[in-house]
C-alpha cells in the first residue's frame, strides 16, 4: 500500500489516497491521534472520481462517529483499465431495460466476473488497512454493489455487520450465497429506484441467512437515499463494532 | 376526564390513569414541571392490562425522551362492554386463517366499525388531554391497530407524524383511506408476522400517499419488534414534533 496524497478537511479528517498494486483508494481516519478506531469499508457502484461527493460525505459522517473508512476502485471503473466483455455487458442491460426483456443472463455477465475480481482485492485492502497504526477491528461494509457485499460476508470473517444497499441487480445463482450470510445486516432499498426491481430486493432481503436483518425502504430513486439514514446506519454499526 | 389514580415511576414519570366518558385511558408525563411536551399517542391492538407492561415500557421510553405519552382502550376491549358482533368476527377470523380461507370479508366486520367507533374516541381523548398543562402540539401516533392510525392520520390534523405497526389486517376499502395519507409515516413490520400478510403490509405501505414514508421491517413474529426499533421511533418523531 503507497500512500499518494494527503490532505486534512475541515472537520479534522485526515483523507489519504492510496494505491495497492493497480488498484486506488481513498481512507480517512481522525486527523488526531486516538485509540484504534473500527473499520467500516464503503462500497460503491464504481468510479470513485464521479462517487467522490457521497463517499466522502458518508466518510466525514463515520469519522464523526469515531470509525475509520475507506474505499477502493471497482475493476473496470473509473481510472482503472476497461473490460470490454464488462462494457458490452452494461450496453446490454441498458438495452435490455429500456425494450422491457429479460435481463437475468446480462446480469450474470455483468456482475459475477466483477463480484469475482473485485471480492480478493478488497480482503486485500483489508488486509493493508487492518495493518496499519489507528485502524482496528472489527470491520464494517456500507454500500453496493450489494453482491460485492454479499460474497465478501460469506468469505471475510473480519467483517462483523453490513449496511447493504439494495440498488443493483443480483445474479440469480448468488441467492444461494444470501442464505449463507448470517453477520447482522441493515438493508436500504429505494422503493422506486428506477434502475432497480423493488420485487427482486425483497426477494434478497428474504433469502439472507442472518437472524438480525432489517429493511429501510424509503421513497424517491436511486440516488435519494434521505441523509437520516446515515445515522440510522452509524447506530447500526455502533451496536455491532464498538 | 376524570383521573382515578396517580402514581409516580421510579425514572420520575407521573402514571395516571383517566376515564373519559366510558372509556379508560392512561397517560404518562415528565415527573417534574416542564416545558409543554409535545404528546405521543399509544395505539395498540386493545385490552389496556394485557397490554400495560408494553405500553408503559413505550411510554416510559417517550417520556425519556421528552414527550408525553397516552392510550385509551379499544370498543369492545379490556373492561369495556363487549360486542357480539366483534366477537363473531373475531372467531370466523381464526377459522378461517386456521383453514386457509379468504378473511377479507370478515375483516371487513371485524375493523370497520372498530374503526368508526374508536377514531372519535381518540379525538376525544386529544380534545382532553391538549387541555391539560405541560401537553402541547404537535401530536404523533405510535402503534396500532393500523387501521385506526390510518383514519386518524386522514381525519385528524393536529397529528403530525405517525409510526404504524403493520402488524394487523387493514379493510381492502381503506386503501383509498392510505392513498389520502400525507404525514411523515415511519411503518414497522414483522417479517414473519404469523398473524399477518407481508405482501397485504407492502401494499398498503406503497399505497401511502406521504412523501416521507420509511418501511423498517425486522426478523421474527408478531411481538418481536426489536429494542432499537423504539429509539428509531423516537428519532422519527424528533425530525417531526420538536
Amino acid at each position: 500500500m503507497r500512500f499518494t496524497s494527503e490532505q486534512r478537511l475541515d472537520d479534522d479528517v485526515l483523507e489519504r489516497e492510496f494505491t495497492l498494486g493497480e488498484v486506488p483508494g481513498i481512507l480517512w481516519t481522525p486527523g488526531s491521534a486516538s485509540a484504534p478506531a473500527p473499520l467500516i469499508l464503503l462500497g460503491h457502484p464504481g468510479g470513485l472520481r464521479k462517487m467522490y461527493p457521497r463517499l466522502a460525505a458518508r466518510a466525514r459522517h463515520s469519522v464523526a462517529e469515531g470509525y475509520a473508512a475507506a474505499t477502493i476502485e471497482l475493476p473496470g471503473c473509473g481510472d482503472r483499465p476497461r473490460s470490454a466483455a464488462a462494457d458490452a455487458a452494461r450496453a446490454d442491460l441498458r438495452r435490455a431495460l429500456a425494450a422491457g426483456e429479460p435481463v437475468d443472463e446480462i446480469v450474470d455477465r455483468l456482475v459475477l466476473p466483477l463480484v469475482d475480481q473485485a471480492v480478493p482485492e478488497w480482503r486485500a485492502a483489508l488486509d493493508a488497512l487492518l495493518a496499519l497504526p489507528g485502524i482496528g477491528g472489527p470491520v464494517g461494509f456500507a454500500g453496493g454493489v450489494i453482491a460485492v457485499g454479499i460474497r465478501l460476508a460469506v468469505v471475510e470473517p473480519r467483517i462483523a455487520a453490513a449496511v447493504l444497499f439494495a440498488g443493483s441487480f443480483v445474479p440469480r445463482s448468488m441467492f444461494e450465497e444470501a442464505r449463507q450470510v448470517t453477520i447482522p445486516l441493515l438493508v436500504l432499498l429505494q422503493w422506486d429506484d428506477e434502475g432497480n426491481d423493488r420485487q427482486l430486493a425483497l426477494d434478497v432481503f428474504d433469502a439472507f441467512g442472518s437472524q438480525e436483518k432489517t429493511l429501510h425502504a424509503n421513497m424517491g430513486g436511486h440516488t435519494g437515499v434521505p441523509q437520516f439514514e446515515g445515522d440510522a446506519g452509524n447506530r447500526f454499526f455502533d451496536r455491532h463494532l464498538k
